[in-house]
C-alpha cells in the first residue's frame, strides 16, 4: 500500500525544487523530549527554559509530536534519524558494523563492507579475554596502526582500519564483489575458540573469506604482544541499500553536524557534509553561508541529549536556552519551512533514550498558526499536527514548501 | 512490515520478565467511552461521576484515547479485547462458534472445533421454523441434555453440548483430525431443506462428516417432539491459531473477570483464569492475593457496559463511582504499570457498542504526567498518548515497565 512517503515521491514538484528557491530546514535538538516527573517537580526542561524565540515562533506555527519508530519503541540514533529524514525505520536496517564506522567518522562508500572489531587475548586456541584486558585507547590505537601498515590489502580488497575507544576499532573492506551478511568471528564469550566467519548469503562468500584471512593474518602480526594478540570481528555489514534524498526528491541536501555519528547517517541518505564549528552559532552561520547551495538542511544539536543521558535537568534547560538565543540568526533569514524537533526523547529522570513522542514545531507560510503560547511537550499535545510517526515529517515539510502536487483531480 | 507488535516481540526483555518483579495491570471498564449529547445535557458519565481516585491518578499519568479496531469500526467484545491484549483484531478472526461456546463458559481446547446450534422444526424435509417456535430456555435445555446423553460420541469424536438461551445451544467437537472451515447446515431461511455441511478446506473433511452425522442423529433423537424435532449448525470453527502472550513475551498472564465471555477470550490468548467474586472489590482482592504469581493482570469490570446498553446514564455514572471507590485497593499497592480504559465505547444515548475512541489512562514511573485534572473523554483528547489503535497498547505497557530493549544503536 502507498504511504505518505511513496505518494510524496510521486507528487513531488522536481522542476520547482530544481529552481532552488525553496529552503527546508530540519533542526534536530537531539534527545529533546522529556517527561514531567517527581524528580523535576513535574516540569520538563522545555517547560522550564526561557525561550522567547521558540515561544514567539510557536504561536504562529503548527505543533505536534512525533513517534520516532512506533508505539513504545525506543530508538537508537540510527533508526531515529532515518525516520526524520523520510525513511521508515521499521523497514530500513543499518548494520552494526556500518553504524560503528560511520560513528567513528570513517567515509563509507556504497559497495564497501564495514565491521566492528575488538582486540582480544587468545591462549591455546581459545579466547581468554574478549577485550584484551581493556587496553588504554592509545595502546590499542598503536596496534591498529600496526595492522593497517602490515595488512593494507588482501587480494583485491583494500582494508581501512581506524582505532576506536579502548579495545575497539573499525574496519572497512573496499573492493569488488563484497556484501554484508557474514557471521561474527567473535564467539561472544570467553573460553571459546575464535569462530570462522560464514556467509549467510551466497553473495557474501568472498567477504567471509576475506574476513577469515584478515583475522588470521592479524593474529600473526599481533603474536607475542599479550594481552593484545588477536582480533575478533562483529556486525559485518554493507551500507543500507536505500535511494538517497537527492534521487527520491531531487533535493540537494546538506548536513551540519559536529558528531561523526550524525554526519555519517546523513551521508548514508545522500546529504553533503558541510564543514562547521563546534558551537550552535557556528552551525547556524554555516547554514547562512551555504543557504544558496542547497534545498534541504539538516542541522544537528547534540547538547540536549548529552544532558538527558547524564540526567542533568538544569544543563538540558541551559542547552535549550542557548539554542533559543542563537535561533535568532536563522529567524532573521527565515527559511520557507523550518522544523524544530528531536530525534527521540531522552528524559533526564530516565537518563536513557525513550519512546515518548517528541515535541515538534513546523513553521512555514502555509502551516497555519495553532496559537499555542509555548513550545513544550504539553502544548504540542494539542497542536494541529497531532501525534504521528516520524516518517511522515518529510512529506509534511515538502507540502509546507509548496513542493507537492495534488493527488487526483 | 514490522509494526509495534512485531518489534516489541523482538525487543522484549524476557530475562527481566522472568524475574517476575514488574507487574502490569490492564483494568477494563467494559463499554467505558461515551459521548456528550443533548440526552445527557452534554455531559458524559465520566464527566459527571465523582472520581477522586481516578482524577488524582490522571494528573500524574499519561492520557490518550484508543480506537478499538480502526476508524469508524464498531467492535464486538472479541475484536475489542484482542486489541487490548496485543493482537491486531483486523488480522485475527475468532469464529462465531468459538465465540458462542467461549461466551457460554465452555472450556475450549486448542484442537477442538466449536459450533453454534439452534433447535428447529422440520416438516416434509424442509425447515418450517428455524427457531422451533422460540422455546423457553428450560424446555430447550431439557432437549440439549437429551442429545448429550444420546450422542456422547461419534466415532473417535467426543461431543460436548451445553444449553444456551432459548432455542440456542453450543457444541464442542473434540477428537483427532478436526478443523474449522465447514459450511452451515442452517439454510438461513425457512422453507429450505437442512443443508449438508461441506468442507471449505481439505483438512475440514472429517469435521464436515461428523457434523452431518450429528445433525442426522440429532433429528432421529428429537423426532416426534414438535416443535423441537431437528437441529441446525452454524459458524463451525476452531480456536484462532495465534500464539499466546506467554509464548510471545514470556509474560505469565492472569485474568480476573466474572462473565464467561471475557474469561473465555482471556483463555484464548494464554491467560490463566483466577477464581473471583462478583463485586469489583472481590476482583481487586483477587488481584492483591495473586500479585506475586503473575506478571500481567487483565481485570474486567462489566457494569459500565450494561448501563450503556440500557441507556442508563445515571447507572453508568454510579458504576464508574463504585469502581473509583474500590480502586484505592489497587493504588495502595500500585502496580508498575496500570492502565485504566475500556474495550470500546457504549454511549448511553446510543444503547449500543460504538466506534468512538475510548478514554485511556496509563500510569507508571516512566509515563510522564500530562497534568490533566480529570479522567474524561475530553481531557484524554489532549493527552500525550494521542489517539491510537488499541493494538499498540501492549507495546506501550511493556515500554513503561522498562521491558523493551532499544531498537538499533
Amino acid at each position: 500500500m502507498k504511504d505518505a512517503l511513496t505518494l510524496s515521491e510521486e507528487l513531488v514538484k522536481r522542476n520547482e525544487i530544481a529552481e532552488g528557491k525553496v529552503k527546508l530546514v530540519l533542526l534536530v535538538l537531539d534527545g529533546l523530549g522529556d517527561i514531567r516527573h517527581p524528580d523535576n517537580d513535574y516540569k520538563t526542561p522545555l517547560e522550564e527554559a526561557d525561550c522567547p524565540n521558540l515561544d514567539e515562533l510557536a504561536s504562529r506555527s503548527a505543533l505536534g509530536r512525533i513517534i520516532p519508530v512506533d508505539y513504545g519503541i525506543t530508538p537508537g540514533s540510527g533508526p531515529a534519524h532515518l525516520g526524520l529524514f523520510g525513511y521508515d525505520p521499521r523497514e530500513v536496517e543499518i548494520g552494526r558494523g556500518v553504524l560503528e564506522v560511520v560513528g567513528m567518522g570513517m567515509e563509507l562508500r556504497p559497495a564497501d563492507v564495514a565491521a566492528r572489531a575488538n582486540f582480544c587475548t587468545v591462549k591455546d586456541g581459545k579466547v581468554v579475554d574478549r577485550r584484551a584486558g581493556r587496553p588504554a585507547t592509545e595502546v590499542a590505537a598503536e596496534k591498529a596502526r600496526l595492522l593497517q601498515t602490515a595488512i593494507p590489502k588482501i587480494d583485491d580488497v583494500e582494508l581501512i582500519i581506524e582505532p576506536g575507544k579502548g579495545h575497539r576499532f573499525g574496519i572497512i573492506f573496499r573492493g569488488p564483489g563484497l556484501a554484508g551478511g557474514v557471521t561474527d568471528t567473535d564467539p561472544h564469550e570467553n573460553g571459546e575458540p575464535v569462530h570462522q566467519a560464514e556467509a549467510e548469503l551466497p553473495e557474501a562468500r568472498k567477504t567471509a573469506d576475506i574476513v577469515n584471512r584478515f583475522v588470521k593474518k592479524a593474529g600473526e602480526v599481533l603474536a607475542g604482544g599479550e594481552p593484545i594478540n588477536a582480533i575478533l570481528t562483529r556486525g559485518v555489514s554493507g551500507p543500507p541499500d536505500i535511494p538517497g534524498l537527492p534521487d527520491r526528491y531531487g533535493l540537494r541536501c546538506a548536513a551540519i553536524a559536529t558528531y561523526p555519528m550524525y554526519r555519517g547517517l546523513a551521508q548514508l541518505v545522500g546529504m553533503k557534509l558541510l564543514e562547521t564549528g563546534q558551537s550552535v552559532e557556528e552551525e547556524f552561520q554555516t547554514y547562512l553561508d551555504n543557504v544558496d547551495g542547497y534545498d534541504y538542511f539538516f542541522i544537528h544539536y547534540k547538547p540536549t541529549d548529552e544532558a538527558g543521558e547524564d540526567g542533568a535537568h538544569e544543563r538540558k534547560v541551559q542547552a535549550i536556552e542557548t539554542l533559543d538565543r542563537a535561533l535568532g540568526m536563522v529567524l532573521e533569514n527565515e527559511p520557507d519551512v523550518l522544523v524544530v524537533t528531536g530525534d527521540h526523547s531522552t528524559p533526564c529522570p530516565m537518563k536513557l533514550h525513550s519512546w515518548h513522542p517528541v515535541p515538534l514545531l513546523l513553521h512555514s507560510p502555509r502551516c497555519g498558526a495553532d496559537g499555542r503560547p509555548h513550545f513544550t511537550e504539553q502544548e504540542c499535545n494539542c497542536g494541529s499536527l497531532g501525534i504521528f510517526l516520524a516518517k511522515n515529517l518529510l512529506p509534511l515539510m515538502l507540502a509546507n514548501g509548496g513542493l507537492l502536487d495534488k493527488l487526483g483531480a
